[in-house]
């Protein structure tokens, strides 16, 4: 991990050979805020996504999730502010009229161009705001536009959410850069939020497809804001493979492992920035299940807890009210002795043989004014174990929402 | 339905014939405030119940459920601010020591006396203020009693629930009564709160027990405030049969259905006050799904909008933002096509045939200024529907639960 000040200032997502990204303001959002970003390859990239499985996927997820099937891409447009979603046929007709402006501009074919909104489910897409705007973005796509390309793609996030990781792989260095937005309606089963990651390594599109898929597995789809799931959550990676290490062809190799290594550091950083940014977020919160019988029954107990709003609230509160967790770990229909759960708060054992243990209260308290909570719970059923994490809920989470 | 003033003073839990009810306050919440109540029948009543279905169920409700296998009973005591859940054996030893001394003061057998906590979870409960009250609490005991034992039992309830039927069954004059405390934890596949129901009908047991779980079925169970649910939430039910009506057996008689319907109504009214004093709630929504495969489908979808955290905050804004709705149906795993969804805001139908309707904006938004939001859904898979009630998420919920 090297990351230069002027790099930061660059953004990461550029930060590997060959990208140039712009964001700049198209007048969605109003008020000069950037709102329109683009990303771009400069030759054909080994490509791979993955998308929201909500029913409602917006038009932007269809096209794109269809234009990946070929492997290859060059560019990617992105606006905030408007979602593109539940917008029926003509939602579908505005994305594939801004992807062909797109490829029109820079002179690809547009079966190269994929496409991601993110803002209001409803609305139409304001296309000729955007169309109008296509000139000028391009015309700042740039090796350092990664910081404005990350700031245009948020919504209510507070701060852009970047990471960036270099790795040797066959005498050759490679970088990995990525960023991201979150903030609200956060929740596994999905790519969950936006985030777009760019890489020089020499790679098969259906490798980078096994080694996204695996680390998005284990990063953006462990960790939830208010268990809601979004109509456009996607996950975007490029490999542009000007690092010209040898071609990576297998995730099981060699050079597989140290790549997917790397990449499932860039995902899990960029879920953690998204956690940390969660909605009227003041509390960042790390759920841990050892001993559970497999991944699946680690995740749903520690997802049980993590989308309890009784936790989340005493979590905000400062209380440790552990009864909550209880309660929502034996709510997650997960066949569990109660003699065989061990549950710890803040590294204090509150819970275990089925009975509660002897911890003061004004002992619990004070290790909750922090900004950081970890739970434990242990489980004498197998193996397994899962890390998710979360936020705690607060009124300014309902007040930034309610509109 | 006739409830006089006099008779609505009084409280509708004690209206039927034979049972005479107390609410006192006993130190468990200080400040005088009432929490500790106790329902008693004159005679072996026939009794049924239904429990939580979350595997960490509290003692009383393991006391409970055991004791009701028998199918009678005389008395429940219930006291408030302490759940005696997750409180190990002790709990259970806890919770048996007060119903001896309730049994104890009755002169009656303790195989007769259930129990019911609602509360914190984890703390034990304070066995030695109970006992000690235990003598006032009998002396207290009227058939003027109802109204102190439903207040006697809230918890965050800003106010008592409660509600009263009559019905003529095979010429006899049969009195329905009931109170329920609710508020927050409120989910379904569960009894989801506290409530008592009592009457003078003539039922057996097991008639009894099949009536009650298809009205909690209809009814609490259709409910959901922040869908957590509780280690606690039990419905009793106590039928003196001093109405002499003649014996009910069998739930699909004409008798049954009558007493049926009657009861269905109790509990339906009951969920309802729930709902409508959820916590920090400023809204009461209701949810109709129709058109479904199944029940099972139409109440997977209905909760998915009731339980989306950003369905419930916006409707605290007041904001038609209902490509929520959409988004949250899209979640709910069901596999219907888009085009075959209907989705109606408050009368007004917004979205059909895979497309948004031209409805504009500033048409919606007055439409929710009042206090009652209702959404309809209609699918084109089958016939079954069923009906979800719930509130908005506020600020105020937040409030209510950080402590």
């Amino acid at each position: 991990m090297n990351t230069h000040p002027e790099q930061q200032a660059r953004g990461h997502v550029t930060a590997a050979k060959g990208f140039k990204a712009a964001g700049i303001s198209c007048g969605i959002k109003g008020g000069g805020v950037r709102d329109l970003a683009l990303l771009v390859c400069e030759r054909s990239a080994s490509a791979a996504g993955t998308f929201t499985t909500n029913r409602f996927c917006a038009a932007p997820v269809l096209l794109s999730r269809d234009r990946l099937r070929s492997g290859r891409a060059r560019a990617i447009v992105v606006n905030s502010g408007c979602a593109n979603a539940a917008t029926g046929e003509s939602g579908i007709r505005d994305s594939e009229q801004i992807t062909r402006d797109v490829a029109g501009e820079l002179s690809i074919d547009s079966s190269e161009v994929l496409a991601a909104s993110t803002g209001r489910i409803g609305p139409r897409l304001p296309v000729d705001k955007i169309r109008k705007a296509l000139p000028d973005l391009v015309g700042a796509l740039s090796t350092n536009g990664g910081r404005d390309a990350a700031l245009a793609i948020l919504t209510t996030d507070t701060r852009p959410k970047e990471a960036i990781t270099r790795v040797r792989i066959g005498g050759c260095e490679v970088t990995i850069g990525g960023m991201a937005k979150g903030a609200g309606m956060i929740h596994p089963k999905m790519a969950t939020m936006l985030a777009f990651i760019t890489t020089d390594a020499a790679i098969t599109p259906e490798c980078l497809r096994i080694v996204l898929r695996e680390s998005v597995e284990r990063s953006f789809n462990c960790i939830t804001i208010d268990g809601d799931r979004s109509t456009n959550d996607s996950v975007f990676a490029l490999a542009s493979g000007l690092a010209a290490n040898p071609l990576i062809e297998r995730a099981d190799s060699g050079e597989g492992v140290i790549f997917s290594r790397a990449l499932g550091e860039i995902t899990a950083q960029l879920a953690e920035q998204i956690v940390r940014d969660g909605e009227g977020a003041s509390k960042f919160i790390e759920i841990t299940v050892r001993g559970a019988k497999d991944a699946h029954e680690a995740r749903r107990l520690g997802f049980a807890v993590a989308n309890s709003s009784l936790f989340k609230t005493a979590m905000y509160g400062r209380e440790p009210n552990w009864g909550r967790i209880l309660s929502a770990l034996g709510a997650a229909d997960v066949e569990f002795a109660i003699d065989d759960i061990e549950l710890t708060l803040q590294g204090e054992c509150v819970f275990s043989h089925g009975a509660p243990r002897d911890v003061e209260e004004s002992k619990l308290k004070p290790l909750l004014e922090g900004k950081e909570v970890r739970v434990e719970i242990v489980l004498r059923r197998g193996n397994a174990s899962e890390k998710i994490l979360t936020c705690d809920l607060t009124p300014q989470y309902v007040e930034l929402n309610k509109t």
